[in-house]
C-alpha cells in the first residue's frame, strides 16, 4: 500500500495497472528484452507471487533482469497461521536467483538497491525482495537507496576467441556457431553473418534467445528447429559448435529412444562467449580475428510482396500479408506455437524487425511480453502474434493495453485447439486418442469468440475468415495507433 | 499424454478440460469440500504447477484433498537445461503437504495409491504426484495400485470434552466455541447450538471455515469479522475459547498498533477437537455431557422475503433478492469481498443452503471453486457470488461451465474498483492517495463489460442496472438449468 501511495510521490515511476499476477510478470520480461533494464512487479504474499511464477520462469530462460517485489505479513504477525501465510521464499526459490526478506525499515533503501544489481548482474536475473507490511509503514531512519549502474558485461577471453578462429579454419563448414542472448540482435547476427561469409561455418539461433533481429537487412540464420529430428538434421554433418551465449542444443522434450541432444554423436562444443559476457564484441573479435570483410551486406534484393487479398484464410496467407505489411522496426511477440515455423518463414522477407519467443516453454507470455515491449518502445508498434489456447491464459493483458493505450495489434490464430498437444501424443507414442481424450485437446463447445472476449476487455475487435479480411484489418491495424485485435479464424 | 490417452480406457475418469490451471485448482478444492475426496488435476511441470499454486494455497487452507499429478521431463532429459526445465518440487514445496517424484514405472501405481492416501490423511492435504515422461510411456511391470479407504477421523480424547464442558460451566457466556473444519456444516452447527441454549455460550465460526451451513433452519453463529476491530467487538469479555477443528482466532492481517489476535488480553484457549479429529462428533459428545436437550429447533419464523423490485440497484436490494429467491440446498460460492458482509446477513435469512468461502485469502478461487463444486453436486443450484476485481484472475472458469453445462449462476458485484484496497490503504497509515495511485486500484478506463467477456466464454450473460431487473434476471437463473452470468452494475 505504502509503494502504490509512493506513486504520487516519486513521479519517475510509472504505475501500469495488470488485472492478474501472470499479466505483470511476462510485462516486466517484455519491458527487460526491449530495455536492458528491470521493471519492477508489486506482488500479494506467496499466491500473488505463485501468479507470477509461469511468466518469470521465461523471463528466468530469457535472463531478464526482473525485480519482484512482495509484499508480506507485518514481522510480528507472520508467526500466526493467519490466512495468507506462506512460506513467500519457497515460492520464490523456483525461479529466483536472488531472495532478500527486509527485516529493518533502515535495511530497505540498501536492500532495494542490492536486488536491482542483482537482477541486473549479467546475464539477467530474477531478483526477489520480500518487504514485510511494517517495513513499509515504520520510519526509516538511516541510509537511502543507492544509484545502481548498468553493469558493462565482461570481455570473452582472447584464448576463446583463438580457439574459435582455430576451429572455423579445420572444420569451416562441419563447424557451427550457435547463437543465443544478445548475439541474436541485430549486431551479433551481422558479425555472426560475416564470419560465415569468410569461413564457411554453418551459423544456428538457440530457440532460447529472447530477441531476435529478422527481416531484410539482417543476416538471418535458421533457428534450431522445435522438433528433435528436424534439429537433427538441420545440425547433421557438424564436428564442432561454437557456442556464443549459449548452451549446447537439447531437444524440447526427451522421447522415446530419441536422444536428448539433437548434435551429431561425438560432436564437440566450445564457448566462444558464456552467457554473462559479452557475446556481440566476441563475434566482432572472431570476425577480426578470420579476416572477415569489414562490410557486408545482407540485404537480400527486396522482392516486393504482395498481401494476400483473395481466398480462403490460411497460416500461409497470413505469412504473406504480415511479411508484406510488417512495418519496419515492428516487435513481433510470437506465441504461435504450431503457425510459428511457416510464419517466421514469411517473415524473413519482412521489413527489418524484432521477434521476442517465448524462451521457457511456459505458454501465456505473448500477449504479457507485447505489454513490455510496448510500454518499453513507444514509438515501435508492437505485433503479438498468438495461438489462441495459450492467449487464455493471460488475456488480461488486453486490458491494460486499452488502458495504456499501447500501440499493439494482437493477431489470433483461432483455430479452435490445442494442436501441438495432438502431435506431442503421437510422439509419446499415446494410444491412439478416444473421444475423451480428443476433448481435453478441444477448444470447441463452445467456440472462444475472441471479438467478444477483446470488446469485454476494452480492446476493438474485427474477425477474419478470408484472406481479404485478414489483410483489410492487419492494414487497418498498422495504419492507426493504440491497441486492437484480429481474431483469424483459420 | 499417456494420462489424457487413459481416459478412454478408464471411464469411471472423468475428466474436465479447463483453460488454465488456477480453474484447474480451485475446482479440485470446491469438488473436494462438497465430496470430501480428492479430485485429481493434471498439470504441466514446473510453470504448469506455478499456475495452479494460488488456488492450491486456498485449497490448502481450506483443508481440501487434492491430488496434483504433474508431468515432468523424462528421466534422462531432467539434467539438461531445456526450456521447460525448473525444479517442480521447489514448485511444490510451497503448498504440498505430500510431494513424490516417481522414478521407476513398476512404482507408479503403489505411488498413486499413496498420494490419494496422503491427500486423504485428516484433516485434508494437498499430495502432488510429480511423473516423469517415461514412467507413463515405459511398461510397468508389477503391482497396480491399492483401493485407498476414506479414513475414519479420529474421536476427540474424552478429556478434552469434559475440559470443555467445565470451561463452559465455570465460564458460561464469557466462553466461547469456535467452529471451524467440518464443524460449521449442519450437524457440528445444531451441536453447537445445542450446547448454546443450555450453556449461554457465545458461537462463532472461524473465518476459514471452509464450508458453512446456513439461512433457515439452521443454527447461524457469527463468522469472527474481517477487520481486527470488529473482531475485538464481537469477542470482548471472552475468557475463555473452545477450539473445534479451529485455530486461534488470528487478524487477517496485521496492522499498525494493532495486536495480531482479536481475543482480550489473557483469554485461554483450549481444544476440543484437533484439525484432524471429528468435531461434530465431539460437539455432539460436548452437547450429552452439557445435557443440552436433544432436540432443539433454529427454525427461526420464516418471515415471508419478498425480492427487490424498485429502485436503484444496491448491495442491499441484491441480498434481499438473493435471500428470497435461493433454492433450498443451494451452493454459494462467496468471493464477494467488500460485499460479504451485507450479502451474508441477508442470505441468514434465505432457504437453507451451503456457503464455500475463500479460505486463504488468494482472490480468483470462487468462480473456480463453483465449476468444482457443481461438477460434484449436479443436483443442486451453484451460485457464485463474486466481486468484479477477483473474477478476472479465473475467469477462464465460466468456459468450463459452459462447456459441462454446469448449473451455476455467476453473480458479478460490478463496482469497477479493488474497492477492499481503498479500505486496507487507509488502514496501514499510507499517506492520502494521490491519482497516480488511485488509478492502480480502479478498474474504470475502460470499464470491464462482464456482459461480452460472458458471451466471449460462452456462458449467456444479462446485465442489471436497476433492483427490477437484478430480480428478473436472478429469478430467470434459478428457474433454469445451466450456467448464466449476470453482471450487477452497482
Amino acid at each position: 500500500m505504502h509503494f502504490v501511495a509512493g506513486l504520487d510521490r516519486v513521479r519517475q515511476m510509472r504505475g501500469v495497472l495488470c488485472l492478474y499476477e501472470g499479466v505483470c510478470s511476462g510485462a516486466a520480461d517484455g519491458y527487460a528484452r526491449m530495455r536492458g533494464a528491470p521493471a519492477a512487479i508489486l506482488l500479494h504474499l506467496g499466491p500473488g507471487l505463485g501468479n507470477a511464477l509461469s511468466n518469470l520462469h521465461n523471463a528466468r530462460k530469457a535472463k531478464s533482469p526482473v525485480v519482484a517485489i512482495v509484499g508480506e505479513h507485518a514481522t510480528w504477525h507472520r508467526k500466526y497461521d493467519a490466512p495468507l501465510t506462506s512460506d513467500i521464499e519457497a515460492f520464490a526459490r523456483s525461479v529466483s536467483h536472488f531472495i532478500k526478506t527486509v527485516e529493518d525499515p533502515a535495511a530497505l533503501g540498501l536492500a532495494v538497491s542490492e536486488t536491482i544489481a542483482a537482477a541486473l548482474a549479467p546475464p539477467g536475473h530474477i531478483a526477489t525482495l520480500i518487504v514485510p507490511a511494517d517495513i513499509s509503514w515504520l520510519p526509516a531512519a538511516g541510509v537511502a537507496g543507492l544509484f545502481v549502474d548498468r553493469p558493462i558485461r565482461a570481455q570473452a577471453a582472447a584464448e576463446n576467441i583463438e580457439n574459435a578462429a582455430r576451429v572455423l579454419r579445420l572444420a569451416n563448414h562441419r563447424a557451427a556457431l550457435i547463437l543465443g542472448g544478445s548475439c541474436a540482435q541485430a549486431a551479433g547476427l551481422q558479425a555472426a553473418g560475416r564470419i560465415a561469409a569468410k569461413t564457411g561455418a554453418r551459423v544456428f539461433i538457440d530457440r532460447s534467445a529472447p530477441r531476435v533481429a529478422a527481416g531484410i537487412g539482417n543476416f538471418q540464420p535458421t533457428k534450431i528447429p522445435y522438433f528433435p529430428e528436424d534439429a537433427g538434421a538441420a545440425l547433421a554433418g557438424l564436428t564442432h559448435t561454437i557456442l556464443a551465449e549459449a548452451n549446447v542444443p537439447i531437444s524440447f522434450f526427451g522421447y522415446p529412444d530419441t536422444p536428448s541432444s539433437p548434435l551429431p554423436e561425438g560432436c564437440e562444443s566450445s564457448t566462444l562467449a558464456a552467457l554473462e559476457e559479452d557475446g556481440a564484441a566476441a563475434l566482432e573479435a572472431l570476425a577480426e580475428e578470420c579476416g572477415a570483410p569489414r562490410q557486408h551486406s545482407f540485404s537480400a534484393e527486396h522482392a516486393e510482396i504482395q498481401p494476400a487479398t483473395s481466398g480462403t484464410l490460411t497460416i500461409d496467407a497470413m505469412g504473406q500479408t504480415l511479411a508484406a505489411l510488417l512495418p519496419e522496426r515492428g516487435i513481433v511477440s510470437d506465441e504461435m506455437i504450431t503457425a510459428a515455423g511457416p510464419i517466421l518463414q514469411h517473415l524473413s522477407r519482412a521489413a527489418a524487425h524484432e521477434q521476442l519467443t517465448i524462451t521457457g516453454g511456459s505458454i501465456g507470455q505473448g500477449l504479457p511480453v507485447a505489454v513490455g515491449a510496448a510500454v518499453a518502445c513507444p514509438d515501435r508498434k508492437v505485433v503479438a502474434l498468438q495461438a489462441d489456447g495459450s492467449a487464455m491464459y493471460s488475456l488480461q493483458a488486453l486490458w491494460t493495453m486499452a488502458r495504456e493505450g499501447l500501440d499493439v495489434v494482437a493477431v489470433i490464430f483461432a483455430n479452435r485447439r490445442y494442436r501441438i498437444l495432438d502431435i506431442e501424443m503421437r510422439r509419446t507414442g499415446a494410444p491412439p486418442m478416444g473421444q475423451a481424450a480428443d476433448n481435453m485437446l478441444d477448444l470447441r463447445r463452445p467456440d472462444l469468440d475472441f471479438f467478444s472476449l477483446s470488446r469485454g476487455l476494452g480492446v476493438p475487435a474485427t474477425r477474419a475468415a478470408t484472406a481479404e479480411e485478414f489483410t483489410r484489418a492487419f492494414q487497418a491495424a498498422v495504419e492507426q495507433r493504440g491497441p486492437c485485435l484480429i481474431e483469424a479464424l483459420l
